[in-house]
């Protein structure tokens, strides 16, 4: 009986597991975090040992791309098949800070294998996740017996992503030609749960800043004119209880206009998500759950557009009373999109609505911070979006559903300055401890995330031949 | 053609002028700042030197009572005349600070005269309006032929307003005995303008304390967990956009009942007193009025009661935003009550209210700092006031009109703790510049309270005959 593909991968896998963790442990002890100025070398170190990385995998191109801050890694491999689509895979190779201190039960550098999880600060988010491709890429090769990928691959990995991204935006948008692909792969994600292996299908959008209000010119006597001028504090009060009706939904006039509401098929999908609100609810360090109505907990934070006050400042904050009406009060808030709606729109909105509900002797400004980030989505049926279900599916051997991001990220940037649409390819649970200590990633996972991407350019490339791939959303003009 | 009591006082006043200026001067020049721990000992000077000058205008009992902060001054005089009535004089010798650093034209505890203003720390708030009683009783003395008052006289004088009077309660409570009095008559407040006499009739009450909202267990991050849990900040931004109506009324049901509302009189005087709201405002800081519709500025700051917020801090106050969801809130607040309000009852009213208002999830702390404030009103229509107002009118010479105070302090606890109804004479005006740089007093007016103090105790003891005076205001049990 002749072996299948998939037997091929496996025992490609199987046969290069040694040396790929130790591989990944010496990229690993490089402590490549951006968030520390002092770092810089190591970053520097990181791209560089990523990039001769690449280079021993095959890639005939693996570059270190400078930037203003962390330097990216940028590398390509063509196809021999001219025709085959171009894929660019995203991750980081930066990391969040991590000190024994902290409470790490060993050095977060020296990476550990133990119960079948390798724990060291990077496991998981990202580095474990981005190399991955190496060796599921060899797979690739191996059991298809090509030379080159059946995709034209291109891979970015920046060094900034735990830094909030400043310099990627203007990155990707100067080296735009040499990033053309046809779909993007975000492999910095993560599945519902160790038994649940899920694709995140995208991510909501953000629009924040700050309104500031001014009333008196200095704080003023609450005895001698208090009750008879505005202050500023119930103002701002005012607007941002205004924010929300008593449904929660947000009751800024048009700010649902054109939101793609999930389709029954979605609702149906999440339903079916084994769900522990209370365990949930612990996660989420909070005792209860709250929000728009005639939604569930998920919908709410992976479907649904939101409203946050992210602060609210105002006056004497001081032990015991002070009798004052403040002279000024600031609202930090922030909104999280869906697809369908547009950033600007959104700003314009609330800018206007703002300035309607202010009575006279408040004077204000409001301060975005940029443009926003725009929402991605990738709907069910998107012929990329089945190839990558596909490849997961043979490596898992179950059924593969479905999850959103409730945050926001540079997954949106790719999508709107190379026009594509963005997949993700996550295989870290939960548990993994992202951001925290004894972050980890579990070993079975990873090298399901190596059998996925070894199937995922043949996948995609067959689908590819079956027709064009529906355009990516653009931007709002 | 005999000279009128009137002229008496008058020619009496005219003839001491000058010695008595000279001895408020250096009254003036003992830096009583009561704000400044290591002016302690100018605050037992002050003390002391007022303690001697009673005695020299006669006063046979004239004694400094030490408390926990700085020492005040007591003094009595019991009149020959048995039946009269018992009057207690309260003022206070301490001073805000002061230094020429500030922008003063000069030093501010060498008192200087110029364009019949004299100009101190203290000149109007408060020695002025305390040393002008000495002047006063040896007019009326003079004039009436008497060796002692008209009316059993005390004098207290507190060495910590300008602190918060933070012993004053606890030394009332226990000189209460001592302090016994008919009624108490406060000689620390102003009138509406220089050519417009006025009695001030009632200070608003105070409750106030802060709300602690709690949330999530920490900050969490907004685009993971908000909008499906309670975000604190909101929560308090409702309670307190929830505390006034679109009529910008206090929405706390049985907030007004018992309010003791303004008379039609009462309406139309307030309505007569020649108000600028335009350079109200200027002194407010403010660039508009809002308050409680159907009501005046004028009513709303004396005779309407308020809820004002004095601060809110929640989440993220630094540069630029951070997306999170803040774990607490906390709220400052203040009430101002008015007659037939209830200190106790407006607390108990707030709690509950509070309580019903918060959705699951989020829990609350209220703290009041102390059992607040009462309010006191004396009516238009008491013998005392009618007795003061005639005083007034003969120092004046013009019709005296009425206002109200809009703050709180301690003549209420002299009107709780001595159950007796609490006058107000006051002869400041507001651009005497009390707790500002170059506080002066305007001689002309001084001397008119000088002349209206010389009246009083006679037009007190003459109406205190016609019949018993009404009780005052009893706290609620």
């Amino acid at each position: 009986m002749s072996s299948t593909p998939d037997d091929d991968v496996q025992t490609y896998i199987r046969a290069h597991r040694t040396p790929f963790l130790a591989d990944l442990a010496e990229w690993l002890r490089i402590p490549s975090v951006s968030a520390e100025p002092d770092r810089a070398p190591d970053l520097l170190r990181s791209a560089e040992w990523l990039a001769a990385a690449l280079k021993e995998t095959g890639f005939p191109v693996a570059e270190v791309w400078p930037t203003k801050g962390a330097p990216a890694v940028f590398a390509e491999w063509r196809s021999d098949d001219e025709d085959a689509p171009t894929v660019l895979v995203y991750g980081h190779h930066d990391v969040q800070p991590a000190a024994l201190a902290d409470g790490w039960d060993g050095d977060p550098f020296e990476p550990v294998e133990r119960d079948g999880r390798l724990y060291a600060r990077g496991a998981a988010d990202d580095k474990g996740q981005v190399f991955l491709h190496t060796l599921g890429l060899r797979a690739h090769l191996a059991a298809t017996g090509r030379t080159t990928p059946a995709v034209h691959l291109k891979f970015l990995v920046e060094g900034e992503e735990e830094s909030g991204s400043p310099h990627f935006l203007e990155l990707i948008r100067e080296r735009a030609d040499r990033l053309a692909c046809d779909t993007a792969i975000v492999s910095d994600t993560g599945m519902w749960a160790e038994d649940t292996p899920t694709v995140c299908t995208g991510m909501r959008g953000l629009v924040d800043g700050e309104v500031v209000l001014h009333g008196p010119d200095q704080d003023i006597h609450s005895g001698s004119f208090g009750g008879a001028v505005p202050n500023p504090a119930t103002e701002a009060a005012r607007l941002v209880a205004a924010l929300h009706d008593d449904d929660r939904r947000v009751a800024i006039p048009g700010f649902y206009d054109g939101v793609v509401e999930l389709t029954e098929r979605e609702r149906r999908l999440l339903a079916e998500l084994r769900f522990d609100e209370a365990a949930w609810l612990r996660t989420a360090k909070s005792h209860a759950a709250l929000g728009e109505r005639g939604h569930s907990t998920l919908e709410r934070i992976w479907a649904r557009p939101t409203a946050e006050v992210n602060g609210i400042h105002s006056g004497y904050g001081g032990p015991g009373g002070k009798t004052i009406v403040p002279s000024r009060a600031e609202v930090k808030f922030s909104f999280r999109l869906v697809a369908g709606q547009d950033t600007a729109a959104v700003q314009r909105l609330f800018t206007d609505w703002v300035a309607e509900r202010l009575p006279d002797g408040v004077r204000h400004e409001i301060r975005f911070w940029g443009g926003g980030t725009r929402p991605c989505l990738t709907p069910l049926d998107h012929p990329a979006l089945r190839s990558l279900v596909r490849a997961m599916g043979r490596a898992f051997g179950q059924e593969i559903r479905f999850t959103r991001e409730g945050g926001s990220g540079p997954a949106a940037d790719l999508q709107d300055v190379l026009g594509v649409p963005v997949l993700f390819l996550g295989i870290s649970v939960p548990s993994d401890g992202w951001h925290s200590v004894n972050e980890k990633v579990e070993l079975d996972l990873l090298f399901k995330g190596v059998e996925t991407a070894a199937h995922l350019w043949t996948d995609l490339a067959e689908d590819w031949r079956a027709g064009p791939w529906p355009a990516a959303p653009r931007p709002a003009s």
